[in-house]
């Protein structure tokens, strides 16, 4: 049986396109693109194309790119970068409280540095509070980051908007992270107003291994990685050609491609949130209605335990995820649910579905007629659940919790 | 024609059966290592397998190896991720006058930030002066880093010695770059006793995108990459499936077949030193004829205009290199030959041909052929060389410059 991968937002299948265009830069054209031979200048020209090809997908100029190894890294050298460059001239950065973890835990590296990281809380939707943010801007503020869009729970921020309120309010610098958002919504840099972006091939059809930060002209920033002239002395190490090759490829397909993509993954994502909420019993979905990533579908299901669900989905051919990808070894609850104020007990039954263009309408059919009976195996082994059909109530919860009153949409209940 | 590809130091080609290792991990296996279905657990194995592979290759345990993007990366994050780490005990740091860029930039950024870095020179052959060392090595000392070998000048270093040394007379960690030793020579970590050490898969047959380091059992480090949970949270972002795959079976064929195939390279090695010393007059050998690396052979070579003779070489289908892969766009003379005390008038003119496995002693005579010609037809259009055949003095040498008594071996007298 095909296994049905919705587990886009930790890792897209490669489109074999990509992986044709990377092809002929491991065993043919494998000069060093620092080297002045025909070689090497086959490598620079094929890193200068896909440079252009990336900046091309979010509106920036060629120059404006730099090339990293992949997601993590571009947000570290981003708040990092941007952080020991304008240390001078403030110390306070402001962030959301539903970051990915390269954006947290580079903050906590440098609150231990003396930096003032400060964290600004989201609604139960996951819109980050803007009345609260504007509060924070400070004359000592060198530094604004807000995720484009949330992999986990897929609300997209309207970053214009807030880009634009930072702006007006401190001379604070702007990331975004769009991660998540670049190959599946429109992003375009001008228009946002940031004063850079990070985005990575490994979640839009491209390959490991490739992933850039976008800085505005102008903009000044201490590498992460020092050593030789590579990205313009902003990023040492020898470039890895066939990855970035990749990734130019995968942005120039997103270019032409994804407007027609997410129009088809929105009509899967829909059907899925339709038909699992009629289907499943206290089940939420986690993350707006509107402004939500096309491919995104999080919900929380009571009486359940998220390990056993994933096993049992996975024995059934379905791969879904749990929580950020790079939490998914701990087995702490996911600091995004948190954040949106979901209860410990219920976040536990989390799940998120995230598509792609190579999912169908048929499979997700498929995922449609499994998911609930896994549901309904795992909960007949319940001894929670039996106790709540029993008594009505939900044991173990603490006091004053009140599921009736969850501070959630409960989407069966629309 | 095909080209002859001499600039091994700069990037290898790639080997067939490493690129076959990969592929399946291009198109079918892309799960996230992270992610707990069983495409994930194919993702973790490989990577587990690879960990294993490379940590024999240098005899060290699996659980020592920290996966990066490249070998500036893991020389970054030796050098600044341990001075982070023991900044409370010293501040003092030293380096050899001959390491890669992202070793002496690493410190150059620490510098800005209250560490003192102290730079060891070197004899004209490019051995540390253990005597300098020695004595400034003190109480405030954290950590020593002394590459391995240089992938410029060949110079092998006695690291056992070297860091039984910095053991005996301070409590300092020792960092080595072997980057240009692995997959040429014996690497042992236990024997070679040091606490940290780099080697990078794309110049020694494997990809570009994977490198590591190697951190002895209980030494702590401060992450260059903060966010998840990879990399036992010593480098956070998706793990690069592939090119880990590609580097651990690098070093799985290293570990087999270095021993044979460097043997075969010295061979080579040494007929083009022999061949273009007696072919070439007023060249030199930069580096030592002992302890030196089976694939380097350095050149000064007089009167030419090093880039001159890169472009014709180049149009001969030589491809060689002028100085590190990654100052080659600089114009500035090599720091190493600075450091051996080459003049800057002959650093000018230097070759650096570095060979693999691949080279052939057909492409050796080809080579040995080829480049005395090209130094003719340069030498024929210089009017330093004519000044200097009408005159027997070199015109434009600076004062008290007496290449008689010129401080390197000229290989063509011995």
């Amino acid at each position: 049986m095909d296994k049905i991968y919705c587990d886009n937002q930790s890792n897209t299948k490669l489109d074999e396109r990509v992986f044709e265009a990377m092809k002929p830069f491991f065993l043919d054209y494998y000069g060093n693109p620092q080297s002045i031979y025909s070689l090497g200048a086959v490598s620079k020209d094929a890193i200068e194309n896909a440079r252009a090809q990336t900046a091309s997908l979010i509106n920036a100029n060629a120059a404006e790119i730099i090339f990293t190894s992949c997601g993590s890294e571009s947000n570290n050298l981003a708040i990092k970068g941007l952080a020991w460059r304008l240390k001078e001239k403030g110390r306070r950065i402001i962030i959301s409280a539903i970051e990915h973890f390269s954006i947290s835990n580079s903050c906590k590296a440098l609150a231990k540095d003396g930096f003032e990281i400060c964290i600004v809380g989201v609604d139960k939707n996951g819109y980050v509070d803007k009345q609260k943010l504007k509060e924070l801007l400070n004359a000592d503020t060198i530094l604004v980051s807000v995720q484009l869009a949330n992999p986990e729970i897929g609300v997209i921020q309207d970053i214009k908007e807030i880009a634009a309120m930072v702006k007006q309010n401190s001379s604070a610098l702007f990331h975004t992270d769009a991660v998540a958002a670049c190959g599946f919504i429109d992003v375009d840099v001008k228009d946002l107003g940031v004063d850079a972006l990070t985005f990575s091939a490994s979640v839009m059809y491209g390959p490991k291994g490739a992933a850039a930060l976008f800085l505005k002209k102008g903009v000044g920033i201490v590498p992460l990685i020092n050593g030789g002239v590579q990205e313009n002395s902003k990023r040492a190490g020898t470039e890895n050609v066939p990855a970035i090759v990749g990734f130019g490829t995968a942005c120039e397909i997103a270019k032409l491609e994804t407007a027609q993509n997410s129009k088809k993954i929105v009509v899967l994502r829909d059907y899925l949130i339709k038909e699992m909420s009629e289907k499943i019993e206290y089940i939420y979905l986690n993350g707006p209605r509107q402004n939500r990533l096309p491919q995104n579908v999080n919900f929380s299901i009571e009486f359940i335990e998220g390990e056993a669900l994933f096993l049992m989905l996975d024995a059934k051919g379905i791969l879904a995820a749990s929580g950020s990808a790079c939490a998914s070894k701990n087995l702490k609850m996911s600091p995004v649910l948190e954040a949106l104020g979901v209860e410990a007990a219920v976040a536990q039954g989390s799940a998120i579905l995230t598509l792609s263009k190579f999912n169908t309408l048929l499979q997700m059919e498929k995922v449609v007629e499994i998911f609930p009976q896994v549901v309904n195996t795992l909960r007949a082994m319940s001894p929670l659940y039996s106790y709540f059909q029993k008594t009505g109530a939900r044991k173990e919860a603490g006091p004053g919790t009140d599921f009736d009153h969850h501070d959630h949409e409960e989407i069966n209940e629309d």
